[in-house]
């Protein structure tokens, strides 16, 4: 029997899925991970763990036809994580750690924005499309870049990795994470959107339900009044589906997706975020550019072990 | 005996190569094309160009296994040219054009810009290079990226197209012949860097040479002026380069290519436009895409025809 084992290994959780060679997920099982177990024994878990998702299904070593994991840092040869921050890992060997954990089958590393990208072509919002930008907005922005049917890896791993453009020279000069400045990030993740909201709220004396959080509310309650009218709450969602729907016209003058997917967390705003941001996005795109779809992704958690599991069937 | 045809079609003259099946041209030729002209004429005298290139050299239509052929606008499908500025052409079937001459072979038809750089990775700056972005920098701002040996043409024959890049939203707000605003062309296109040198000489009283031209200078005498030291020509060289830097850095991280290639009428200017580019790239780009090699490209007028060739060759 020939199964495979998609992994989406996170800075606090790796969710590992089973699935049939028709890339259907039949099983899977989840494990805490966080900076301070270090590589070797997260690695040595996940060997246990798949290990144990294959033995409770009837399986062994020998049914395995492939290893796919998706990782939050860049990757280089489709092997080596370039370091990651979420789990404090310099330059590791991530299919070589589980080589030396005993597994002979195809193992295939990749960023996990890219490889989330490719489960919403494969099985998603973008299923039917060979070519798609995918972005996820979530605590950073995410990007993945699939053409025909291909992720755009890049040479240092940093292939779409679209939120670390230098866009914002006239809005501000913040540093990022990343050591560089003007980040589409710095305008658009969920901490920043945050951070929107109290520069506008700061800025005018309107009502708003927002004001009654005492500071304490997140994208979803800043959405949620956009939605129910909240006037500086619409000011909020403006100013970030602008920043967004910038960044995204440039990222088409590049590559010319057929469809842009958004997911990540501030995705479940739906229509509140995306009618803006295709407005937006009109108002900046090249003009051949202008009426590509822009799509909420429908894979959620899901994707990355999706995607994982296409990578290495790929293979 | 198998023969190609390797075309790069502007909006002042055609250039036609003649090629081996190794990729050595043998014998080119040129004819004037323009707008006056229209597209049926254009590609009537062009059947019979590539003809009588052919027959001088002792060939005809059944030597040639292939035409290639690169044009000043978006093209999709690699057969229709959909809009051409240059030559006042809308929507037109350039491949179809041919056959209705009488030509069986296969032929393939890209963006000028995309086919240029697909000959600076087989045989010009970027040989031995899988992925590649390629700039050229004249009249207006082309690019041209290729990943694995493929162009990346765009779901609208848009990729690649980063002079249209919306990223100058602090500097300026003309409107761009695209269409859009904002564009990286309206900073860094040889008129706009002589536009650059007005602006820079009105701001300043100091001396340069460029005040001698009575305003008639070019960019080969502005980055001239500046490697001799002329402090004026020197910052309209900043500024280009700064702005251009900031477009590249954007790029990076969209595609993180194994080298930049920069080529065009501009490109001339060697190190004195390279070094300070460099520099500035550097000080944007996303960290680990930092230290990718930014190279000048090394075929000139001929990479279009070389790179119209390999197209059909790899087809």
């Amino acid at each position: 029997m020939s199964v495979y084992i998609g992994v989406d290994l996170g800075g606090t959780t790796a969710k590992i899925g089973l699935f049939d060679a028709a890339g259907s997920m039949t099983s899977h099982v989840a494990f805490s991970t966080g900076r301070e177990k270090g590589f070797v024994v997260i690695m040595r878990e996940m060997s246990e763990q798949i290990r144990s998702i294959l033995g409770e299904n009837g399986f062994d070593d020998g049914d395995l036809s492939g290893i796919g994991i998706g990782v939050p840092g860049p990757v280089v040869r489709h092997r080596v994580v370039d370091g990651c921050v979420n789990l404090d890992w310099d330059v590791v060997d991530v299919a070589g750690a589980l080589e030396e954990n005993g597994f002979t089958c195809p193992i295939v590393v990749e960023n996990d924005a890219n490889v989330a990208a490719l489960g919403e072509v494969w099985k998603g919002a973008a299923a039917g499309y060979a070519s798609i930008v995918f972005v996820t907005i979530g605590t950073g922005i995410g990007g993945g870049i699939i053409v025909n049917h291909q992720i755009i890896s890049g040479a240092h791993g940093a292939g779409g990795e679209i939120g670390h453009m230098p866009v914002f020279f006239d809005a501000f000069d913040f540093s990022c994470g990343c050591g560089g400045r003007h980040c589409l990030e710095q305008m658009c993740s969920a901490p920043n959107i945050v951070r929107v909201a109290g520069d506008v709220l700061e800025a005018t004396d309107a009502p708003s339900a927002l004001r009654h959080y005492n500071g304490g509310y997140d994208t979803r309650a800043i959405f949620d009044a956009a939605r129910r009218g909240d006037g500086p709450a619409r000011e909020v969602v403006s100013r970030v589906t602008q920043a967004l729907g910038r960044g995204l016209a440039v990222v088409s003058a590049v590559v010319d997706p057929e469809c842009i997917v958004i997911g990540g967390g501030v995705s479940h705003a739906e229509e509140t975020l995306l009618e803006p941001l295709r407005n937006a996005y009109q108002s900046y795109a090249y003009p051949p550019t202008r009426q590509t779809p822009i799509l909420k992704a429908t894979l959620g958690n899901l994707a990355g072990m999706i995607g994982a599991v296409h990578l290495v069937l790929q293979e």
